[in-house]
């Protein structure tokens, strides 16, 4: 029997919106609400969600500004974030590997 | 901004579970409910409610058998189960090929 480590795989990346959250936020550093929105396709409630939850965990941090006299808040991933996501990403590449 | 494609990434896949399970079963054909709860660490509780959730979408099939007196139950994969995760690890691959 061929097994498999599914235990590094992150429980957090369980769900494929927090998954695209931290992979646009890897490779554009500081993007708003609506960016996020605009690339992922979500409606606000979901993508405030997940946005909260990786917020609790440490993955992503939160600065709230003004654009003039309109809020504007905008989401980076942090160090955590980023060693926690990568950690996952090669968990799965492990795992796809042993199946080709 | 870079965008990525999560809109490929199976929901059903959304749960590290569900992702052991599919990969077990692609590389070992046919096992039994213990195989797969010592290949994945897991409580029969947990294993049982995966199962159902897979074999539900058409993912994996389920036989009922029996060794003397003892009931055997196998799992293998369906065709369906097969093209439904090969997609998904695909849309997956393409996110971190991506990153890099």
């Amino acid at each position: 029997m061929q097994h498999f480590n599914i235990n590094n795989l992150n429980k957090i990346f369980d769900n494929r919106i927090r998954v695209g959250i931290m992979s646009v936020l890897s490779v554009n550093n500081v993007l708003s609400f609506n960016d996020l929105k605009e690339l992922l396709q979500l409606t606000d409630g979901n993508l405030a969600t997940h946005l909260k939850t990786l917020e609790d965990n440490g993955y992503i941090s939160v600065k709230k500004g003004f654009i003039g006299r309109k809020t504007n808040t905008t989401y980076n991933i942090t160090e955590q974030g980023r060693k926690a996501f990568q950690e996952h990403l090669d968990a799965l590449e492990k795992i796809i590997r042993q199946m080709k």
